[in-house]
Order: structure tokens, then C-alpha cells, then sequence
């Protein structure tokens, strides 16, 4: 029980090489080479001015379950570093955080689960035909499309949400919602569940969003856990939206 | 009102873009450009091993500010890309995202407030005497010290916090103040203010202390604003910690 999911492992590897180095670096390797061939993937697609918690807040959460159950890889257009932001100068840089795309569109593996963040950037994204395909590919082969914020205007857009149930952000709701006529908006909903889609409202929605995708494919009690190593208090309620207009 | 913070800034350059690019350009330009000289340096201090969401929960309020008043940076011992994660291979790899170091111990500027994560690689740091090194001398320069989770026990390992109140993760807290006895350590705390030093318990408590460093330093208004913007639903009492034993 104790160690069943990733945090507390990771703990666990604290505790262990606060005593013991050697120790510690002997069951971080057997424990890294448990049941890899049986790990999905989630792929989490990055572009120029996403939003940082629309990422990190679901892959803390993912990364937790263990990289013996979910690896977790980073994608873009183009593999390398991808600033995050809320501004870009006039050249169209962004000034936020740089993240590393593990992979670009043209390398990436196969993924389970795909998950694409909002942000400011997602302007330049509803009209980006290579990503529009990128995602429509990997849509169409995942076993679960995620997205954070405004990032289901990208998928919307791409008509990967049509005739689904979705949400986005609630602050410019009715602007982001435009850009997918055929899709059954939810406006009262911090995550929407519609078979393999599963769509957030803003920002820190997509925390409870990802501990309900986690309980749906590994058990409640594994994302449960995950909560608490976080210290991160679970809205369970997809209907709870206190931030519906 | 609506202008005043970072995100809803984002936000309107994003109404501003799908009605108009030129204009959205232009907004962002003359908004880059105001008050930059006074802005203040908060510098997140990255290392080998640090938890994604001790640094992005916190960072993605910060970055909300806006830069024209808070600009962030990330440091770490070298520049480049940093590992994160949970689990490191035989060779000290991590697995975890990386993010881009902007500035090395050596060139990085002076920071205004300091922040450091927690994570599994808080181990390596316990005994790094270059990174307690610029901890001191940056921690002695900085109007602010933040830490997040197990980020304090490498605080209190480089005797920052002697004498001063402080907590971290609740999940091994008795191992990690053991980094610090001369430490006022606070077992029912999610986060603990002592004048400059501000460290908070686990992993997601750093949402909360960011925002309540962001309602110290630039009014409770822009906080809740914040909050409202990331949809994130804060708890703004210090002593409310539901994870302590």
C-alpha cells in the first residue's frame, strides 16, 4: 500500500538515500526497470505561449503514478526547448519558462493518452494545420484525448470535438467556445467527461481533471494517493465549477 | 481593474489577437515596455531531481503579476536544461521534464525574491556546498526567501533558517527538520511566514504561499484576481493544513 504509486516511491527513495546512497541508487534502477514494456505513454503537446500549470499541475499528478505504469514525454512542431508565456514581443518570442520537447510532430512515439495545455499562445495554434493533423493522428489512435483551458478551442478547431461534450475556460468562454460550432459546450463543468475526451475548464482545473483520469484508468485509491503525497486537496465533482458564470 | 494583473492582461491580448493580430502585437508591445525598470527579480532555483509542480504552481501566480512588475528567472548551478523527476537511473539521470536553466550560479542576476523547490533530488542538494553557497549570499541580498516542500530542508541545511520559524512536507517532515535544528520547524502549518523567509508544506501548498507572497507584496486584490483568473480555488489560511499529522 505504502509504496503503490510514484510520490511515495520517490519519497520512499529519499528516505532510503538519506541512509544510504548506494541503497538508494539500487532501488531506483529495480524499480525503474519494473514492467516498462506495460507502461502507457501520455504525450503532452507543447507549443510557443502555453500556459505552465495547464501542464505541470496534470503531469505532477501523472508523473506520480510511476514511470513503471505512465511514462510521461514532452512533444512539439519541433523537439527542443519551447518558452511558455503570457507575452511575446514583436517577433512573436515568448518570455516565459522553457520546457524541453523531448520529441517533434515528425518523431514522436505512439501515445496513450494526449494532452494538450491552453494559454496565450493558443491564438496562433487554431490556425496551425500541422498541428491541427498532429492532433487529429493522434486523437484518432490514443485511448484518451486531455486538454486544459483553451486548449479544447485547439481541438475543437481541428474538429476533433465534434458532436462531444467539452468545456474550456470560463473567463472568455463564449470567445474560446466559437471556435467549435459542433461541439456540445458545457458551461457549468470544471472537467467534462465524453468517452475517450476529457476536457477541463481553466488552469487548475486540469489538476482534478488529471487525478479523475488517473482514478479512471489506475483506481481512485492510486489518485487518492497521489492527492494527498501532494498535499493537494481533490475537488472530485466535475459539476463543481465555482467558477461558471 | 480588469487590466490589472497578468493573466487577464494574457487573456485580453487573446480577445485582442482574434479580432485583430496587428492589434495584438502592438498591445503586448506597449505593455512589455511599461515600468520594466522597476520591476522586481524573482529567481527560481532549479536542480537536478526538483518536483515540477513546487516550481510551476508557484511560478505560473508569479508569472500572473506580470512582467512589467515581476520578472522570472530560473537559475541553477549551471545554465541549461534541468531534469526533473521522481526516479534517477545509475548514472544520476532524472526522467522527470526539463526545464531551461536561463542563468548559471555564476551570471545570474541579482533576484529580489528567491525561491527553491523541493523534490527527490533535494538529497544531492543536502550536501552541495555550491548551491548552500549561493543560497547564502543571494538569501542575504533578497527582500524574500521562498521555499516549497522539501526546498526548506536544503534552506536549513545551509543554516539559512537558524533561528527562524519554518515548515515543509508533512509526509516526511521528522526526517527533513532533522536538516535543521537550530530551526523553529512548525508542524501545522501550510505555510509559514517569519519577515523574509516564507516556506510552505507540500508540493501544491506553494500555490498557496505564492499567493499570499503576491498579496504581501502587491495587495490582496491582485492575489484574488489571480486566483480567479487560474481558477484556482485558494486557501488563504496559513494555519489550515489539512496534511499534517
Amino acid at each position: 500500500m505504502a509504496f503503490q504509486y510514484g510520490y511515495r516511491r520517490a519519497i520512499a527513495a529519499i528516505v532510503l538515500a538519506l541512509f544510504s546512497a548506494a541503497g538508494y541508487q539500487a532501488a531506483a534502477q529495480d524499480r525503474s526497470g519494473t514492467e516498462q514494456n506495460s507502461a502507457k505513454t501520455l504525450g503532452v503537446v507543447l507549443y510557443p505561449g502555453f500556459e505552465v500549470l495547464d501542464v505541470f499541475g496534470p503531469v505532477e499528478m501523472f508523473i506520480s503514478v510511476g514511470a513503471e505504469r505512465l511514462r510521461v514525454i514532452m512533444i512539439a512542431e519541433e523537439a527542443g526547448p519551447v518558452a511558455s508565456g503570457t507575452m511575446s514581443d514583436k517577433a512573436g518570442n515568448w518570455s516565459g519558462p522553457k520546457v524541453v520537447a523531448d520529441y517533434g510532430f515528425a518523431d514522436a512515439p505512439h501515445v496513450d493518452i494526449l494532452m494538450i495545455p491552453g494559454g496565450a499562445g493558443t491564438i496562433k495554434q487554431l490556425t496551425n494545420t500541422a498541428c491541427h493533423e498532429f492532433l487529429k493522428q493522434r486523437s484518432d489512435a490514443a485511448e484518451l484525448v486531455l486538454s486544459v483551458c483553451s486548449g479544447s478551442a485547439i481541438l475543437a478547431k481541428a474538429g476533433i470535438l465534434d458532436g462531444h461534450k467539452a468545456t474550456c475556460n470560463k473567463e472568455f468562454y463564449s470567445l474560446l467556445i466559437s471556435n467549435g460550432p459542433k461541439v456540445e459546450w458545457q458551461s457549468k463543468a470544471r472537467w467534462v467527461e465524453d468517452g475517450k475526451f476529457v476536457t477541463s475548464s481553466g488552469v487548475s482545473a486540469g489538476i482534478d481533471m488529471a487525478l479523475a483520469v488517473i482514478a479512471r484508468v489506475y483506481g481512485e485509491q492510486t489518485a487518492d494517493g497521489i492527492a494527498k503525497g501532494t498535499e493537494y486537496t481533490w475537488s472530485k465533482d466535475p459539476a463543481n465549477d465555482p467558477f461558471a458564470k
